[in-house]
């Protein structure tokens, strides 16, 4: 496996060989799975207890299908949305194809990506969407009045937690991809367009 | 225990006395060590994935001592400094606290709470605190400049994704925070002045 | 032909049957040669002295080969980074489509839409497209410092008239298409991925 | 008829007794009706299709009869909105000369200026400013809401893609004027007063 | 002397008739020497201690001639600068007027209230009126680079003090006005034009 | 007593020794009354006639009893909300110090100084921070209906004129502080924690 000429400005990344067993599986099943190793699991080869605490972090978050009251296209609709906000390459690349993929629907991953604000959401979605935003652009301004607003639109408080922490998590992320540099899997531009 | 009146607005949380005993064990481990279980801690036992996912991420964050070029202190002046920028008052007065016991200057807590460009710091942490108010007001104006910037005040590649890391992660936590309405513990406010 | 569920939200548009015959031979010139009649033509049909002065402008400002020193893809390049700076969804889907096919580099496209600053431009391209993001952003701060700046990377005072024309004429389009709430021809989502 | 000092940083300006007829004779028109050749005209001389896409666009946005709904003054006032929200000094002149001129009133010119929101206008002529001044700034927010503010305030929807486009057209022209240096014709000063 | 019909929108003012003797005679001597009494000084007559602080406050900021190494029109531009950045209507229009009547150049007035940086000024003054931008826009921003670039362009660190007084100041004045709907006396729109 | 190292950036102050005497006098009241001379004052004797203005200024906006509706308090809040607004390290210092005497309640100035809205305050305090907050951020976009909302609140319309008196003024010192680099004395942090 090659080291892509561009994944990230910094920090400097192991040689992938040279990763240990544990690291080298998780990625085969990644390679399995995706078709692919996403380049922000590479990144954190940098540092493979900052590499298993994303992985944790990430799977919870974004795939947990027991505890969270979001769908995974909920989501991926808001790590797009908070990505729009924020301008972050690698985000709307990779979760823009995530959506593409979940919905079926190519341009309503465009639409997450330019404007979510022209797709025809029903008034759930189009709250959750509208609190992202917020949350993203002026997290002070959050106040009982937009939980209120997520409540009448059909969400529990506990939906609302998640809603924060996802919406939160990608700008995290949005932050370490233009911190470091971070550039997407070229393989995700051509999918399920 | 007894539930305090205003931990969080959103999501509701179980009594402390049904938690496992896991989660037990480490708040007693939290109480012993810290004297207090931080509320942020609290917030998460909604969801036990998410509080194990969130403790491992910060403990390598902010408290792993081998692998990171950052001291505990400077990771500390970022975090609040970060959230100076975003008005979040939870980790502006934990961290505030933290960077007046970390530093034994109180008054370099203040500053770093109220606007970190009067403190007297040497050109290196100067740089680390412009680099992330920039990442967090202006993440996509960041640049190959900037980067070099932190270079040229002397970090190595490794260290830039290191404060890139702390910088993105209270972009996050300062989100979840104003999201679901999470207030401090009062204890806070007394310490180290 | 049928009218499209969605073009704009205002103003009514007339039957396309009953345009005049000059507007419908255009309208099946366009169709000849692109394939579609833009939604754009289609809006400006409520004004057709409105839909002649756009065309005329349009033409000269993009198509025309003789006096502008910019290339075509040029000024796609700024037309779809003023409408990322604008998050205009008509822009960015119908001049997204324009950068894929006139590079021949569908990564270029999604760049241009995403954030122009991850692409690996000459010196030229990225002065200009600077210069036109801070002329949508912030008109007011343009100096003769940044005029001087396009000379430095090679542009004449003739290319740096283009270049404000261009950019300062999508600062035009995208309030109009956010205005009145116009979508672009679906088609475009599908060509040169 | 010599070249004033000033009417542009770009681009060079042709020598205006080298033009061809067909201009000498509608600058003729020009001094004949209005006293003088304003300078953007002069300035659009750098490219003759340009001045003429351009005489045409502005003539039918601004002076049209029949099929607008607006008045004249209306235009105007949107006119002067969006310049002030954009500082641009040749669009504050020349405009603001034009409300005092077709309002017959010089305070209402320099409230247009200065800050629109003082002036004691109608609800309709006060909802058609807080639109246009909206679609400057942030145009990403304008929704249906604003579009059915606009129908309450007593607009029809042809009466909105009249709005639209006049307030998005002088987001085009004053970046055209920031970007190449433009100055007014110094004669707008002294008239209406 | 028939109260106005709109000085203010709060607080209700006293009838000028039933005022001091002392204030009387302030009032007179402003009519004998200014042609008016101007209206932010009748705005204050709602509390009379105010009325003299700000009076005072203001004599010795703009009128002062001994200590203070700026010119009466240099404080005045900046007065004027700061309240275009604050659209303040109050203060461009009687500021404004001060402009040209101190400079004799009714175009420097119009500069100053529409946009600055078009004005041919020499460096020290461009510097002055940079400075007093960006202490009002972006008070947190200013550095010893800024305070370093005034010294650069010829002012000694007392001049800088009264550049921060006065934009500083003007920074109030514009919230007062804005705050309580203050207008100004309609006579200063005809002056020194 | 010695000069300490850092009062101000600009201007050079003269040596407190010598003084005249009224001023000397003054400030020996202050250290009876205060336990300190605050810094400002000794800023503002680089010029005494600004430093008699100041002080009669501040003592009727902050300290009159009869004719202000406000408490010391109240105005102590908004003073801390301007400073949290505009990142002014000497007034949060020193105000949120006054907030912790006045109220009582160190958690109260804490919550002024980092974020007012997590605070629980009744409806006439929460709608005076929020209008301050306005009248600080955006003031030209104050109108009758953040007037309306504050007598909604109970406030009269002569405490309404307080109100933007006082937000205004600390726009002002917040301004001062920054532009001439002011630091606060250090025995307020210590104070009333």
């Amino acid at each position: 496996m090659p080291q892509p000429d561009h994944i990230v400005k910094v920090p400097p990344l192991p040689d992938p060989e040279a990763l240990d067993e544990a690291t080298k599986k998780y990625f085969a099943l990644c390679e399995e799975k995706l078709g692919i190793v996403p380049y922000v699991l590479r990144a954190y080869t940098a540092n493979l207890d900052k590499l298993r605490n994303f992985s944790n972090f990430y799977t919870t978050l974004m795939l947990d299908e027991e505890k969270c009251g979001l769908t995974k296209l909920e989501r991926e609709m808001i790590s797009v949305v908070v990505a729009s906000a924020n301008h972050c390459y690698y985000c709307l690349v990779a979760h823009g194809q995530a959506v593409r993929q979940l919905s079926g629907d190519s341009q309503l991953g465009e639409m997450m990506v330019m404007d979510y604000r022209v797709a025809e959401l029903d008034r759930r979605q189009r709250a959750m969407l509208d609190f992202s935003w917020k949350l993203t652009i002026t997290p002070h301004d959050i106040s009982d009045d937009d939980r209120q607003g997520l409540r009448d639109a059909g969400f529990t408080d506990q939906d609302i937690f998640d809603i924060c922490d996802t919406a939160a998590f990608f700008n995290y992320t949005n932050r370490v991809a233009h911190g470091i540099g971070m550039m997407p899997n070229p393989e995700y531009h051509g999918m399920n367009r």
